[in-house]
């Protein structure tokens, strides 16, 4: 029996353990999207207690606490710190095959040197040991990430936002890891939503320009594209139901963009249309600037009206969508294409049933614009977990090159979720040994280190372009 | 080489033999879901040999003699039953992987004592040995309930049903597992068949009541399930294509009915219209009593006409359907959950492709009034087999808390399928056991044990509420 | 460590060794479905260098050059055969875990003797190697089909295809393996395509009859299909989008040809309608003649315009489609069933996530027609993999009896591809021996290797009804 989460967790055969450890194990993280607020980093955040840390707004941990059948005012309400802790320790031991239980393993073992196991027993001691670490001047945002070594950081954007922070991390010479920010246009293409026009308004003046027209708007969004990229951008993100194809003549996108500022309500057609205009627009950006795309989609949002309303977004309501048409998602990408205005793109669906699509469609669109131009995305969200990313990485092999994978991201609003990367290099070290160890792939270390570190960190930097060493 | 099927089957590891050695096998069981003749038990029913308790109901294994070119003569047809048993040994033995294989077997060893392999060769010797106990007075439907450590089954029933079995069993004190109804009122929200208006007037002489309206269709079934839960039912179930959420008005419910009870046909929507009203109507009179809500839902019924025509349901042409809009799942149970009228609720997709956002919409409705408040339901039906339930309990400890899981029912028509809890504690033992010995979970006995209890018995006592010790 | 592909590649039992090399190693190879030119055949071609076999036409190695951000012109373009083969073996090296990489290296030894690791740094060498066998006179087409000890060859074939050279083979002394048509009517359905009624034209020659009805269309692939069956054929083959099933009257079907055989366009419905009679005429034919109709679906093709405009179909620009109703597949299959008229069938669909659904319908169709009726094809395309192939088999193995199968295909344009077979059998006795060292399967070695060489050849044979020694 292997020992609990030791050295070689996750690693089996000897040369999983060689690759991890020869070539994984030191090589610097590069988290390129994330949802750290950059001003904790600019202000070197402190923490009061591991409660704060892991259940403030964590709604990964909030979904199981409810699901063991935890009082709400234990979770997202007003109970002492220590009783919310001792619920989610009490929790925690009924994960078994869960990743929160190996995420908060790894997270008490790296940053604060626990190696037990944490239950309802022994939160106690677990409380006073993060505590501690916790209250030392040392043990801030910034030194979490050093710790981690992080070489670069990409947060996530509205394209109003004024980047100040950024600017401040950039011109700060105190902290060398790099904080770019990464632009996400949600608010400005969801016109369906009530406070569109409202956004709309506040778009323009952060563009310093009237946005009476989808023209404009587009035009305002590229003012604002480009002083993203003054600032190091080098990604976007989108967060879609799915991706959508429904070309329209620009007339009629610019007719649903007025009826629609001026408050009426638009069709489900026409909000398909203006939002396929709204994507095709943003590529093209994207292309000229030499960004990368992220299309997120797969996900039905907030769908627990109860808890909505109390708590608003993002407090573990989410789910799979089973609906997402592989022919729209390739006409879109093939309406960009064949004007030579497709720019690289990542795809992550959340139904993990969509894997073998993406593995083909990706194949359909690549170019010598790039090596891997178009990436199928690492397991995301409810698959970040040891069978999702392996299933991922089985299906990403199969179908394209693995060699070129871009790799690990955390996804993450917590400075201690690097361990997220270490827990991802174990499962590629896992996986490739194994096909090594069983006579698939030559036993060919020099190669294998390789790719290992490709996957880990370079092909990530040469492919977002980033001003890093490789 | 392990041995054919012998003590450790299934089971690798140290700490799998030991789970289940030392926790499940001794573990009573509880069968929340199965479809037994409560008849059969009342009357205590003996069974003339083998091929009668095995192939006179068993349209899993009508289907697969159909794969082997078997004339139907020899499967449900007026061939003599030694015949139709030989014709099943040589089926049976091209079967290698499939679930009868290993059922079968288990069935042969703890029921009839026969260690060998049924195939071609074997079939006389495996006839006459179980024949010899089939004949045995002491063998019957009791005995076979009793000798498999059974405390408690829910059969299935409709509401129009006089429960008269159940309260025979109830009052008979030579026998003491309890044999609880189980309420499936399908036929009453069927109103697009042909039969539906028969069936309302059965319902009506059952609830002493008329039925002229959708308000007093609720209200007799309302009556009915009092009736149910006097007599200690404590679930109900649904067969459902999908679960479907098209809200509509009351006076349109009531149309729909109307015209319907008049004998005229309905619109697909005002189908689907009705059976969400009914369903959430449903919902609510679940709510109030305590009952747990089975969802069972990606099934197309009957799809082979020929077949059909001759032996009518369950014949053993049922096959996965593709379509379960996520959606309208979501939508349903958000409208039960915004007025504080969810039950309990278990959610079954016979697409095994549902598997994750089944698991990720579960934890938008847990809350404290239950622990695992909202269950995705074992393995079912084409997926209750050995990579079906490792899928399964894979999926719901990555996305959920696999500790309070509810864990096994049979599902079945068959006084020998018992064995299918051993064959699921087997799988169960064997998956957590390879998570410890693979580092990934404490090789803590005294938790593990008390979790694999909780999953094979204690969870699912105390989630119905039923009178039983834990 | 195993030793990199060695003669126990895949194999990690003893009892998967011993089912490989005494049982399936040495059984013949029947290719039942492929796209070999049998002009080649015909004609015993030869080939130049390893360039040209391998690089010729296979889209597979095409995309993953160009996921490899190789240049067009090393790819499809006019770079000298020594640059394109470099370009390729850098990116072998890149695609762990690809079945590319095993289908390569098993070519490389069993046809060149190469034993080492095709990569940038052995380019040359291997260039070497193979070219020095490609350039001897006893290396052609037929010797590669003799040496893989190959005895029944299908092609893949229009019906307005004269089969002369069919004939010519056939008429051959010298060369004894069979190399029998398959018939493949898609452009005869295509009507929404712009060449459709030059097609029409083309056929009505060939049939030497006019096409001027549905009926007369009918009546003369009735009369190729003649000719066919005249010639050996034995399989029919279909590539659709998904099986549909929208039935129409025949006065329908009737204005729809003629409005599109005039020059009109039609609707999505009428072309649904058309292909849905279009197919049930064919499946009466194939029950007729006792053919095996063969469904291929879940197909989007040529969907990057670009590329397409370029270099046109099968050039490595198709995916998975990820719609494909049940409903109208089981519907299909039914109206012929219903009448007695449903042919033996095989269905592939090329999305994995169909895997179970497929199980569960081909199961509600069998009949004592044929030993394993109905068929699910083996793992398909962008599915034949070793993960592919496992998950097939074991879906296969848990919804149905896995000793009928009919197993493997090539479905390849090359004369190297017969290793697929070997790697084929390896995967199978892989996952057959793992079952048995496992106890879940008696260690009976007679009926083990009987199962072993029914699903590598036997069942093919019996199946089709080809004239073969089993």
């Amino acid at each position: 029996m292997k020992a609990f989460m030791d050295k070689d967790f996750l690693l089996t055969t000897e040369t999983a353990k060689k690759l991890y450890h020869t070539y994984a194990e030191t090589t610097p993280i590069l988290d390129y999207h994330c949802h750290l607020d950059p001003r904790d980093i600019a202000e070197d955040r402190h923490f009061d207690n591991i409660a704060q840390v892991w259940l403030g707004a964590d709604h990964y941990k909030w979904r199981q606490m409810r699901s063991n059948g935890v009082p709400e005012k234990y979770i997202t309400g007003d109970a002492p710190d220590r009783e919310k802790f001792q619920k989610w320790a009490e929790t925690l031991e009924r994960a078994i095959g869960n990743p929160l239980y190996h995420w908060s393993h790894l997270e008490l073992q790296r940053y604060f040197g626990y190696f037990g196991a944490l239950n309802g027993d022994t939160a106690q001691e677990v409380w006073d040991i993060c505590n501690e670490v916790l209250r030392r001047p040392e043990t801030s945002a910034r030194s979490l990430i050093k710790n981690s070594n992080v070489t670069l950081v990409c947060t996530t954007d509205d394209p109003a936002d004024s980047l100040e922070w950024h600017e401040k991390i950039a011109a700060d010479p105190a902290f060398d890891t790099q904080v770019l920010p990464a632009w996400r246009p949600d608010k400005a293409m969801s016109l369906e939503k009530a406070d569109w026009p409202a956004y709309i308004e506040k778009l323009s003046a952060a563009a310093q320009m009237p946005i009476d027209s989808f023209a404009a708007l587009v035009k305002a969004l590229e003012k604002r594209a480009d002083w993203f990229d003054a600032h190091g951008c080098r990604a976007s993100d989108h967060g879609l139901a799915y991706v959508m194809y429904a070309p329209a003549d620009e007339p009629v996108i610019e007719d649903i963009f007025a009826r629609r500022l001026a408050g009426e309500t638009i069709t489900a057609l026409e909000e398909r249309q203006f939002k396929t205009a709204f994507m095709l627009a943003m590529g093209r950006i994207y292309h000229r600037l030499g960004w990368v795309m992220q299309l997120h989609y797969g996900v039905k949002r907030d769908l627990n009206s109860r808890i909505f309303a109390a708590l608003g977004p993002d407090a573990g309501i989410d789910s799979i969508a089973s609906a997402a048409p592989t022919d729209e998602l390739a006409g879109f990408l093939d309406a960009l294409d064949k004007t030579g205005e497709l720019p690289k793109t990542i795809i992550y669906s959340l139904n993990p049933g969509d894997n073998a699509a993406i593995g083909t469609i990706i194949g359909c669109f690549q170019s010598d614009e790039a090596v891997g131009k178009i990436q199928q995305g690492s397991a995301w969200w409810f698959n970040d977990h040891k069978p999702g990313m392996i299933e991922q990485m089985t299906s990403l092999a199969s179908l394209s090159l693995l060699g070129n994978f871009i790799g690990m991201l955390t996804d993450s609003r917590s400075f201690l979720s690097y361990t997220r990367h270490e827990y991802f290099r174990r499962n590629l070290c896992q996986l490739l040994g194994g096909w090594v160890e069983n006579g698939e792939y030559p036993a060919d270390e020099a190669r294998l280190g390789a790719l290992v570190q490709d996957i880990c960190y370079r092909n990530a930097v040469r492919y977002f372009g980033f001003d890093l060493k490789v």
